[in-house]
């Protein structure tokens, strides 16, 4: 029998095979749906290219992928449905876009992402605003030619514009995370925040991995709860990761959050209490894939694996 | 018989009746796809609801309409396929993001739009920013729940996608204009500018409409033709009203083309020979029609309006 560190060790070892495959097939799947550097105007193109291959973790694309897998696997298929790493890519383009607007100086100000500078002091304001729109607009070029029955590809387009969207998706958070600067957080506020603006992109990654698979009404439900409670605990981890570490580690300017009174959770809740509160979510969500048993061991370690990381 | 001036009256009432069904039907669709005032964050609803309720005369939903209605009666239905307003409100909402994005201080930098203040300068440039990306993303919520078959709902997406994209699409055309800025257009610079800036949209306009309504092959493929012809009589035309009328009849900054050196058809053919070109290109247009008969006779009377309007 395995020991406990045998099993932790061949589990880091999973993850991590996941994490490569996950970043290797969604890198692959960006690289043929940008258009290239030499397509007419090249400048947009160079500045969606900076901001796409910028060495993201492809986390979201990861999540499509293991949700696509588990509710392949539940109905006897074995490996990933053919084509959903475009799906994942889409919703990366998405992710990137937001980054790039929310770097701009009318948002949070920021010249430095991933290590790189960020799309507006590479290539100017102007094309970091058109560089944004783009990649919206080239996420839903690309889930219109998804490889799947034309009534999942409606559903799946019309769950990422809702998550993404002002009314509890992506952009209302933003507006939310706006206006709540400089004034003290609360625990609903902050709620209110990640659950749109980073938890809604996240728990929409999760469900249209499983739809695109094939999801019925029950799955769709198990996967919205899932990733509404991993999205959750993402974005507690991110924050304080934001407090504890230095910028060269994050790639990102660290200590912002707090130097801007941004609304995170160990603001209200302390760090060792939102420690606990991404360790007892990431639990609770777990108990949501029981149903699935071994076939949702892909998902599980990743999403533990978003608790346990230090970048 | 009647006279060609009756004649004439008669069409004029006629394009004025299909106008004035196309703004209410459109604004109502819009008014109830829009998130109200009351709806958190409010805010950036408001910005919304500012910049899409300023006034616009919703040229691109009439001509959705109109080549829906056409599609529709050239395999013998009559009227307006049900819901085909949504499809216009959906490609409104991407037109009005379009200029609340341009109107930005790191793009055009403009004050005025409509008559009224520009989004920026009534809700601030932050606000706005987000405000463009929701009216996107509103875009396609709206696109995603159209009363049409899976199949052409995907299609209209897609067609939609590419035609405000960067390669030959809105956002494309942008770049394009912005980087030619100040240095001499040519009549090749000039037509790429406007066959994507301004054209593609129109001529998706049209061409979806179709799609929703049923349009083959041989409908899509006539559509396509009239589309880029009457897009491209259209912003001939408004380059022309920009060197010939005001600011207050215009409801916008009149002369900015040729303070900015903008690429324009008048500073590269001259104002008579452009008048003379968007006559041609419509007359062109309306023989693609041919084969609908008295059906496009709505089309066709919308088309020449966008050429006879004085702002």
């Amino acid at each position: 029998m395995a020991t406990a560190s045998e099993e932790r060790a061949a589990t880091q070892a999973d993850v991590k095979a996941i994490l490569r495959e996950g970043v290797e097939r969604t890198d692959a799947a960006l690289e043929r749906l940008l258009p290239p550097l030499t397509q007419v105007p090249a400048s947009i193109h160079g500045a969606m290219r900076h901001s796409v291959f910028a060495g993201g973790k492809r986390l979201r694309p990861v999540l499509v992928m293991q949700a696509a897998r588990m509710t392949s696997a539940a109905r006897g298929k074995v490996g990933l449905p053919e084509g959903v790493e475009e799906l994942g890519a889409a919703i990366e383009m998405l992710h990137t876009y937001s980054l790039i607007h929310d770097d701009l100086p009318a948002l949070d100000n920021d010249d430095l992402r991933r290590g790189k500078p960020t799309c507006h002091v590479a290539f100017g304001e102007a094309i970091a605003i058109l560089a944004g729109d783009a990649l919206q607009t080239l996420a839903y070029q690309t889930l219109a030619k998804l490889k799947c029955e034309p009534e999942r590809a409606v559903k799946i387009v019309g769950l990422i514009a809702e998550a993404t969207g002002t009314v509890e998706g992506m952009i209302g958070g933003q507006v939310l995370d706006l206006e709540g600067e400089h004034t003290k957080p609360t625990a609903e506020s902050v709620a209110a925040i990640h659950r749109a603006k980073t938890g809604a992109l996240i728990r929409v990654s999760i469900v249209t991995g499983g739809v695109y698979a094939g999801a019925d009404a029950e799955d769709a439900r198990r996967l919205t709860e899932f990733g509404t409670k991993a999205g959750l605990a993402f974005q507690i981890v991110d924050d304080v990761l934001d407090m504890t570490q230095d910028s060269a580690h994050l790639g990102k300017t660290a200590g912002k959050d707090v130097a801007s009174d941004k609304a995170t959770w160990p603001a209200v809740f302390g760090i060792e209490q939102s420690r606990r509160d991404a360790a007892r979510l990431i639990a609770e969500a777990f108990t949501t894939l029981d149903p699935y048993g071994t076939a949702a061991e892909g998902l599980k370690a990743v999403a533990r694996y978003l608790v346990e990381r230090t970048n």
